[in-house]
C-alpha cells in the first residue's frame, strides 16, 4: 500500500493533506503563520489524536524559527505562548496537550544552548515523535491481529486509520495489516455524522487499500449487528482515563452499548501516549461542543432543518470502560481492571 | 396549531405536501396518473405509514374514476390492477396494504351497483379513512399524555407527526396535545440518516407548534441518554408482529437497546390497523432496501464517499418487543405479552 503522507516538515513549514476535502480533492496546504497553523486543527483540516500530537509538535517548531528573540528568557516565553495557543485550538484529545509539552520539556532542558541548537533540537524532537507514532501505530497494528480470524467482518466509527495518525493507524491498522498479509477481512464503516470522517475518510483509506468495505449510516449499526453480519467493533480514541472510561468520537458510547446488547466483542486502539494519567474516569474528560452549524449546514446542497433550530453539537463522547472487551495499545492487548 | 393539509381529495386529483421538499419549500402537488401516484409514494413526496394508507385508499379512488370499463366485472379487474401496481411502490408499512385491501373489498361488496354508485362510495370510504385515522391520533395522543408528566423530555426518531398521519400524530402527537394543553415538554429530534426527516420534518413541525426541541444527529442519542437528558423516548412505526416486534425506521432498534441500557422507557404509537396478523414475529415483515445513493449523493453539494463505494441501506429495521416498555394504540396503552 502506497502511504499517505498526511504530515509533513518542509523547510520551515509544515505540509498537510487537507482532510476536510476527501474523498473530493486531493490538496496539500502549506502552513507556517500561528493563524494558519491553529485554524488547521480548529476546522479539522488535520484530525485524528496522534495526527494532531505530531503537526502541533511541527507547528511549534515551525513558529519556533520565526521567533525573534534575544535571548532564551524571551525566546522560551514566546514558545511558551504559542504552545498554549495550538493547544486552544481543541480541548479532548490528550495527543495535542501531550506533544506540546514534550517539545516545552525539550526547550526548558536546553536554557544553556543556543537558539540554533534548541530548533534544530526541536525539528529533530517533532520527526521522533512522527517516527515513533509510526512505530506505535505498527505495534498496535500487530497487537490487534491476534484479535482477528480469517473472514472476520470488523465494523468502524469515525477515522482511526493512516490520516488520522501515522502509516496503519490505531482502529483501523489492524484491517490494513492483516488485508496486506492475506487475511480476508471485511469491514463496515459508519459514516459518522455530522462530519463523515467514516464515509470520507475511512471508506477512501480502505478502497484504495482494497480492503472489501460498506458504508452505512450510523444509525444502521444496530440492525446489522443483529443480522449476525459484524464479528468485532474497532475504534481509536482520543483520551483514555486511568480507569478505561474512554473518550472518542461521538457515536462510539452507542456502538459500545449495541455491542454489548448483541454480544460482539468492543476493541478499543490508542498508542499509550492516548492515556491520560491525570484523569481518573470519564468524568474528568472535557468534551468538546462545536457549531451547531456543522449539523445543519455543513455539506448540504439545501436546507434540511428548520431555520433558527436549536442543535447539541458534541463532537465527543465518553464509553464506559465496563462496556470495552479490550483496550489495545503498543504494550499489548489490556483488560479491565485497568488501573492504567 | 394551524393544521398541515398533507393530503386531499381536489375533486379527481390528490392534492401532497411535497415533503422531500420541506423545509425549504413548502409545495403542493397535484397528481392524478397511475405513475405519478406510485411515484409519490416510492420516492417519499408522501411518507409515513398512515398518511401512505390514507394517500392510497384516495389514489385508487382518483384511478377508478379514470377507467373505461363498461361492466363491473371488468372495471374491478382494472381495480385490482391498480391497487396492486400502488401497493407494490413500498413493501414494509402495513397501512399501505391495510387500507388498499378496505378499498378492494368495498369495490367486491358493491357488484350490483352501477360504476357512478361505486365511484361514489369509494370517495366516501376513502375520505372515512382519513377521518378515522385523525380520530385515532387524537385517542392514540389522549392515551400516551398519561406516559407524560411536566417539564418531560422526549427523544423522536423519524417522523411520526402530522405530516405522517392526520392531525396530531402518532409518536409526536401526545407532545403536541401536551403542549397545546400547556404541559410543559421538551424534544429531542434525531435527525434520521439518510433521508433525515427528523431534521426535516419533525423539527419543522415542532418548531411551527412552538415546541422547545433540539436537533441532534442519531448518533447522539447514547451521550444525551446518558447525560440524563431524555424522560422517554416516543417513536411510530410501519409494521407491528403479533408478538409485539415493530418494524420502524431505521434506527428505532438502536434507540430502543440505548434506553434499555440507560433505564429509559421506550413507547412505540400507532393505530391498530398497523398490527399485522399476518405477523407472528418480526422476522416475517419484509425490511426495504432503497438505493445506496440516498446514503452518498442525496441532499450533498459535495462527494461524501470515495465513487463506487458499497452501501447497505435498508429503510427499516425491527425492534424486539422485549425492548419495547408499551405499545399505544387508539385503544390504550398496551404492554407485553402482547398475543395481538
Amino acid at each position: 500500500m502506497k502511504d499517505i503522507e498526511n504530515i509533513r516538515l518542509d523547510g520551515t513549514s509544515v505540509v498537510i493533506l487537507d482532510q476536510t476535502l476527501l474523498p473530493g480533492e486531493t490538496k496539500f496546504l502549506t502552513l507556517a503563520s500561528a493563524d494558519e497553523l491553529f485554524d488547521a486543527i480548529a476546522t479539522l483540516k488535520v484530525r485524528g489524536a496522534p495526527a494532531i500530537g505530531i503537526f502541533a509538535a511541527f507547528a511549534l517548531y515551525v513558529l519556533a524559527v520565526q521567533i525573534e528573540a534575544e535571548d532564551y528568557i524571551s525566546f522560551c516565553r514566546k514558545i511558551m505562548e504559542y504552545s498554549a495557543f495550538l493547544n486552544s485550538a481543541r480541548p479532548t484529545a490528550v495527543n495535542l496537550h501531550t506533544q506540546l509539552k514534550r517539545m516545552e520539556r525539550l526547550v526548558e532542558s536546553c536554557k544553556d544552548a543556543d537558539i540554533p541548537v534548541i530548533l534544530d533540537a526541536m525539528r529533530k524532537e517533532a520527526q521522533d515523535i512522527q517516527q515513533e507514532d509510526i512505530n506505535m501505530c505498527k505495534a498496535i497494528s500487530e497487537h490487534g491481529l491476534s484479535l482477528i480470524r480469517d473472514r472476520f467482518v470488523i465494523l468502524t466509527h469515525c477515522n482511526a486509520g493512516p490520516l488520522a495518525t501515522s502509516r496503519y493507524g490505531t482502529g483501523l491498522g489492524s484491517i490494513l495489516l492483516g488485508h496486506e498479509r492475506g487475511i480476508r477481512l471485511r469491514a463496515f464503516c459508519c459514516e459518522t455524522r455530522p462530519l463523515m470522517q467514516g464515509a470520507r475518510l475511512t471508506a477512501y483509506e480502505l478502497t484504495r487499500a482494497g480492503v472489501d468495505c460498506t458504508l452505512i449510516c450510523d444509525n444502521m449499526a444496530s440492525a446489522v449487528m443483529k443480522q449476525g453480519k459484524i464479528d468485532a467493533v474497532f475504534v481509536g480514541c482520543d483520551r483514555v482515563a486511568k480507569n478505561g472510561d474512554t473518550a472518542n468520537k461521538i457515536g462510539t458510547s452507542g456502538l459500545a452499548v449495541l455491542a454489548k446488547h448483541y454480544g460482539i466483542p468492543f476493541y478499543v486502539f490508542c498508542p499509550s501516549s492516548t492515556i491520560d494519567p491525570e484523569c481518573e474516569t470519564g468524568a474528568d474528560i472535557e468534551i468538546e461542543l462545536r457549531s451547531q452549524e456543522e449539523i445543519t449546514e455543513l455539506y448540504f446542497q439545501n436546507p434540511i432543518a428548520p431555520p433558527g433550530i436549536n442543535c447539541y453539537n458534541p463532537a465527543f463522547d465518553v464509553t464506559d470502560s465496563s462496556l470495552i472487551t479490550a483496550i489495545i495499545t503498543e504494550n499489548g492487548v489490556c483488560k479491565a481492571p485497568y488501573g492504567f
